[in-house]
């Protein structure tokens, strides 16, 4: 796949704040994993800012040098935005006003009962001969525009929007063009640190990098991407994948907890789903994330119930039926009242199952007895509940997110068990 | 400072690890923000992989258009490491042994007990007339290489050994050199759309482009950033920003939260602990990312009570006293059951505000005369309380994220009031 040209893509990323020290490209690694499912491999990355001089230059260059030029950006409605000119410009083409996209923009502000602004008006101009590619979420049209053997894609920087055009307009088309198959696999464990994983499998990666295994940490969470590439078919390339899958699987257990790219909280989501439990959850220091996380799964208000966020003592007693005294005798943090708050959220929202968080987030709040990232998660059903207690290292953010993976880690392997009154799986 | 050439830079990141959908180059964000401190800015940032030609290619255009090109990475002692082979190659130059830093590698091995393996000997190679930039926590040494006017620094990849070469060798070499310096200032508002920013402040902008102006959308947050060049002194670089920034706060009034870098959810603690007020929040469809968000700031417990995720009807009867009749007869998503809600929450956590949020963030849920993306929002105090019907656009991710934001601008905006009797600033 290297040397072949047709496969040879560029990303053009339009924005100033890109070259700022607080922004991100961050559409570019959307689209090259995108890319990369279709066969095609991603040579030169480029962020260049709102300047109509700069972004020609570095257009025509990548026109030059690249099949297949994406470029994300500078489709607003303001006068920063440049992309159609600097393209029509390096093209030697007129832009071209289009009364069909205008209605388009125009219907959707009237939808929200709002007048157009003029300046949107400049979104309804396409460079000669290009395809509007439609926007669902926003008013910038999208762009294809073929000369030659070469390709420009315009596409706008707002993620959801990118994201959206590129599975509805762009895949497609590509599809058509692709220069082999690839496969991609990922292994989503919880439990386990990196050098963990690494210990466990690392005697398994096959010598001649196809299939490529790439081992990727975040809080929490140690994924193993595994990808296989074939000029001929995909059936070959995840041939390629599947044995050395479930040689990892096996060495990773229950630890193993998605193989099809769902979240540990879709996980729990078809678990609960699947069993017909429901649940309700009693957070102190994660402050709602472990309701967001599972309320993020469409369709949770089947099996999830209620959360709340006791956060001050006065609301532990409120709403979980907590007495003051045991919170004086043993804290707010401690094995006792993360029990009692999962078991008083249980029977508060007559649910099955009753999940609680309850710990020092930081970067206050500690004492020389209960450090920073000291948390206690429970978990109680209708036969008992047990209790982890866990330190946790990093900043704020990272112990919420920490607590929360453990916390739904601790109802998945439950739900795993034939029995709901059983033993949990062991780490 | 725009057609400045001097103050012009460029960042090349090499590896081929970078353009896979995994690796995020972040060694330039930090490289950016230390640049900009002397005031340089960046001009164009390139990704390229562990390719001679790829990196010959870009390298001579590098040098072509910017005045100073930091490389990084493509320093290390594989075959895939390439750097110094380009540079020379693009500048016609030797590459040079250098006995010294030989020494020094080598050095570095024995003091860990260990043979300095044979392919380390290629990082003692300088392109002819570079200046050696020793490096304190690795084998690679940087090198500054000078031709004409222009200067090309070649800095290693792990982000340690960069952050110390930067300081140690690079800082000094660039003060001395310095264009000017640089000011930079964050605006965020909310309540209005891109354009509708754009059409209140444009005619402000500055013809000159010093201070430059742009405009960042995010769901329910516009951002307007102001950068301002002095060549003479940082007091003449801020100076230049002030009278622009009080221009555009008279435009933006009530809708300008934050010009210093503080989030919505930052703004509203503040306020909060200032006023010595607290708040207890109940959420539907927004599911904990409201007190998510509240409780990501630390102290948070100052001033937050507790939050509750009502998603059941029940779990609205149970934990926010709610009649079930009351939901039959207006049904969950409303205007009296969004005010229930907030009135329930502030009682029950005894509070001094309760917020809520009850609405469909889909893709499930909605019906005809209730669209995926309605959202009820409201908040209690004791002289009273409010609703506000919204209608957002976007999948779930973006109305859970819009309606927080909608909710924590509403208690901002009758925190601002003297008295919480008053009615809101209006939008």
């Amino acid at each position: 796949v290297k040397n072949d040209i047709n496969s040879r893509v560029e990303i053009l990323a339009v924005g100033s704040e890109l070259l700022s020290p607080n922004f991100q490209d961050t559409n570019s690694l959307h689209l090259t994993a995108r890319l990369n499912e279709l066969g095609y491999s991603v040579r030169f990355k480029t962020v260049v800012g709102d300047e109509l001089a700069d972004l020609s230059y570095r257009l025509k260059q990548a026109c030059r040098q690249s099949a297949l030029v994406l470029v994300i950006g500078g489709l607003g409605p303001t006068t920063d935005d440049i992309t159609r000119e600097a393209v029509a410009a390096v093209l030697k083409k007129r832009l071209v006003f289009q009364p069909d996209l205008l209605e388009r923009i125009e219907q959707r502000f009237r939808r929200r009962n709002m007048p157009m602004p003029e300046s949107n008006r400049k979104q309804a101009f396409l460079v000669d001969g290009a395809a509007a590619l439609p926007n669902r979420n926003g008013t910038a049209s999208g762009q294809w525009i073929s000369f030659g053997k070469k390709n420009i894609v315009l596409l706008p920087g707002p993620p959801h929007e990118l994201k959206t055009m590129f599975e509805e307009c762009v895949r497609p088309r590509l599809e058509r063009r692709r220069p082999g198959y690839l496969a991609r696999r990922v292994l989503k464990t919880v439990g386990l640190t990196e050098s963990q994983v690494e210990t466990l499998i690392s005697d398994l990666y096959p010598k001649t990098g196809n299939p490529a295994v790439t081992v990727l940490a975040s809080p929490g969470q140690i994924e193993i991407h595994l990808t296989a590439f074939s000029r001929r078919s995909s059936a070959l390339a995840v041939r390629r994948l599947r044995g050395l899958e479930e040689k990892l699987a096996r060495r990773l257990r229950a630890h193993l907890f998605s193989v099809a790219g769902e979240t540990l909280e879709e996980v729990v989501g078809q678990l609960l789903k699947k069993k017909k439990r429901s649940l309700a959850v009693a957070e102190s220091c994660s402050g709602g994330l472990l309701g967001h996380r599972l309320t993020n799964v469409p369709g949770s208000s089947d099996y999830f119930l209620a959360g709340v966020v006791a956060y001050s003592n006065a609301a532990k007693a409120a709403f979980l039926g907590i007495p003051p005294s045991v919170i004086e005798r043993h804290g707010a943090v401690s094995s006792v009242v993360a029990r009692r708050m999962a078991q008083g959220i249980r029977k508060r929202a007559r649910g099955d199952f009753g999940l609680s968080i309850t710990g020092i987030a930081g970067p206050t709040g500690a004492t020389p007895r209960k450090p920073v990232g000291l948390v206690y998660i429970s978990l109680a059903w209708a036969g008992g509940a047990e209790v982890q207690r866990n330190l946790f290292l990093g900043n704020r953010d990272m112990v919420k997110l920490q607590s929360t993976q453990k916390a739904l880690d601790m109802i998945r392997r439950r739900l795993l068990l034939k029995s709901a009154g059983g033993k949990a799986i062991p780490g």
